[in-house]
């Protein structure tokens, strides 16, 4: 099978993750049985949980892991011929299990398991840790972003402030964690509804030598869109917007929205211009700077939907998630680096989540399981007592082929469920301590 | 001409743009000659200067902003048939002037002026600020990190902190704003050079049944790489780790890592363990959360090489640069928005900046012209006495062609000149206002 050069995600890598392939390969230790793992070590400052996002953009681009002739001239310049030939034949063939995406994370949860040769899960860590560390940290901001705004309607319009194809991934994390829309069209592709409104560009298109005309650009828009749109009034006078806005599209108006200003004092002055108007559905719609807090504090003003931009593509503070990816079992032996700092547990995780009747988390534990898959394992479930308890982790890849659900839907119905099995106070904005820390459960009492 | 749908980048796009156009269309106003202007009203708390960066890559995917037939299915189920015939005949036909790739800029810097019909100039909105917004904040930061390392040596190695093309792009800049390699791989197809070590799961990768083996892993590392190589000695104990390293490559070896603990204590440390082991060439690499900040505090340390992860890929801490793209001028009339917040200036701008005869920048001004490209403008230049001045804008592209040289070095050559001619205080690391603003002419003295 010919693949197009323009998919393969080969490249997406570190050089030492070849040159350390190339060493491996000439004594054979290239194909000893190793797992590797996903964890972070910390939440970032404040943050009471985490949110696995990334995981079907991760296992779809696993599938686009191949090499072409192209490429391997490339690396032929620092590659000898044996591990070029290595690689003009890879495709990964290991077994990963993990967290569910959108499930939660805390520090030391095992959120990845990948089993293979050292060859095949050595060379995958760039482009695995690359797509959750951005993927987790978007999703994790706009989880907080959703518990702020509650019933009200988040969209996303942050593209024009990261990369544009990270972008797309971002609108994709968005999604999961509860955003309504996006504005970027790309992100049409994983299903995800998109949404726009106008920019102050096209008011100001309608000027002419005898001035501004906003009433004209509002007529345009509506005889494009239909009355159901979204008219931007803030870009000369906000009361004679709303003003100009209901006398061309009258009271069926969709939405109006506001860009500038005090968001909370302008919504509540629109909101009370608008009832007397007669356009008593019009919505308000809210942008500008928006992130967790502000949202929260705009709660109180009577606004429809937020568009948020800046701070849930750059993960409100935290624009990347702080995970890595470490060698944990060799050919059964646990391993870990045991140097001064950044110490790691070594040996292959089975995680558990134990929990109340109602179904609100109590603890997360792990235990270690010998040379096998966490959720294959044949290892006796440790004893928690009455206390219930599920295995977090589920086969996500068997011999290279996807074995899970990875639709957005299916993780966005997933977090919301998390998330509301979390107790009150890790879904609390204050920063605070990580809500759990998993640990072994040989300290459960 | 067919185009393969995998190199469009017109759905990097928000769904606005398009509607926006759709609306514009029915009335001829699309037509109508527009000029937008790119600019960031501030730089981020505590910088003096941003870079601009990203130029070459936004010419690029402007080439390659077009619509497959595949994407017009999918955009006509919102935009009507004379919508979707304009997109499928589209390619940029406008003209673009701006700052250098690797120019420094200030807050109201007319970065880039971009001169089109309001349809050309509206739709490559989000791509364009993507791309900057990006690639400047990576390249700010970057710049800063290149001062305080003087003339030791950094490696960009951030790839799997931020997502998976975005680390390319990263890669890019950092190389423009100074840097000597990077880690990822697809940056080669920017002529950059590539650079690697070893990551602690090569090392874990030489356990046994009878327990750890370093110097296994060391030997296999030289075998494969040559003693010119970069063995990573903190898996287990840095002073028996660089004992082995002597011990396995002798005292030719190229460099040893460390990337965790006290980096300058190790450092001088293993300096002086190194020399006592004859071993006086080989350079020390140093890796782990730096930033701007604890490299100048490492200056002080027997340290060749800094290995740059995270804060370079999100910026140091400000992971997006605030630029905006306005539209300044519409058939010859300055326009601007008008509202409470928010203001910016209208008309099209042309920028000098004026500097002393040693080259030392004084200030950044502009005056505003008539209908016309900033580097085209016929207007008489403002009389600025005995003080010597150029102009900052450029031609970047003429009628969709791009007429600059776009190449990463002459970006990097670009900056070095750049930098060396700010004044000194506006290389300094710590918190200050911007060094300078550009203002219009007329306040000049």
């Amino acid at each position: 099978m010919t693949k197009d050069i323009s998919t393969s995600t080969a490249l997406f890598t570190d050089k030492y993750e070849l040159t350390m392939l190339e060493a491996a390969l000439r004594d054979s230790s290239a194909y000893r049985q190793a797992t590797f793992e996903v964890f972070a070590r910390k939440l970032p400052h404040g943050r009471r949980y985490g949110v696995v996002c990334g995981t079907g953009r991760f296992l779809s681009a696993l599938e686009d892991f191949f090499f072409t002739e192209d490429q391997l001239g490339i690396l032929s310049s620092f590659l000898h011929r044996e591990t070029i030939d290595f690689l003009r034949n890879f495709s990964f063939i290991g077994d990963i299990d993990g967290y569910r995406e959108g499930d939660v994370f805390f520090p030391n949860s095992p959120i990845l398991t990948v089993r293979s040769t050292f060859a095949h899960a050595c060379i995958i860590e760039t482009l695995l840790l690359s797509i959750f560390n951005h993927d987790c940290a978007i999703a994790s901001a706009a989880a907080r972003m959703s518990t702020s705004a509650r019933k009200r309607i988040l969209i996303e319009m942050g593209s024009r402030r990261t990369h544009e194809q990270a972008a797309v991934a971002a609108a994709r994390a968005a999604y999961i964690a509860g955003f309504s829309a996006t504005s970027n069209l790309a992100a049409a592709d994983y299903g995800i509804p998109t949404a726009g409104t106008a920019g102050h560009a096209f008011t100001l298109l309608y000027t002419y030598p005898d001035g501004s005309d906003e009433k004209s650009a509002f007529r345009a828009q509506i005889a494009a869109l239909g009355v159901d749109t979204t008219l931007l009034v803030d870009t000369y006078d906000i009361t004679q917007g709303v003003k100009n806005a209901i006398e061309v599209a009258g009271p069926q108006l969709g939405a109006v929205r506001i860009d500038s200003g005090d968001l909370g004092i302008l919504a509540h002055q629109v909101r009370a211009q608008l009832d007397s108007l007669g356009a008593k559905n019009t919505k308000i719609v809210v942008s500008g700077d928006l992130d967790e807090y502000s949202i929260a504090a705009l709660q109180a003003y009577p606004i429809d939907i937020y568009g948020v931009g800046t701070s849930l593509v750059t993960g409100s503070g935290v624009p990347t998630a702080g995970l890595v990816y470490k060698l944990v079992d060799i050919d059964g032996i646990p391993v870990a680096k045991r140097a001064r700092s950044k110490r790691s547990i070594g040996g292959i995780k089975r995680s558990f989540r134990l929990h109340r009747p109602s179904g609100t988390l109590i603890d997360e534990v792990f235990d270690i399981i010998a040379d096998d898959n966490p959720s294959d394992s044949i290892a006796a479930i440790p004893d928690f007592g009455d206390t219930q308890s599920y295995v977090t982790q589920v086969p996500l890849m068997r011999k290279g082929k996807v074995v899970c659900d990875s639709s957005v839907e299916h993780a966005r119905k997933h977090l919301t469920q998390r998330l509301f099995s979390l107790p009150w106070e890790a879904l609390s904005l204050a920063e605070g301590d990580p809500a759990f820390t998993a640990y072994h459960y040989s300290y459960y009492k």
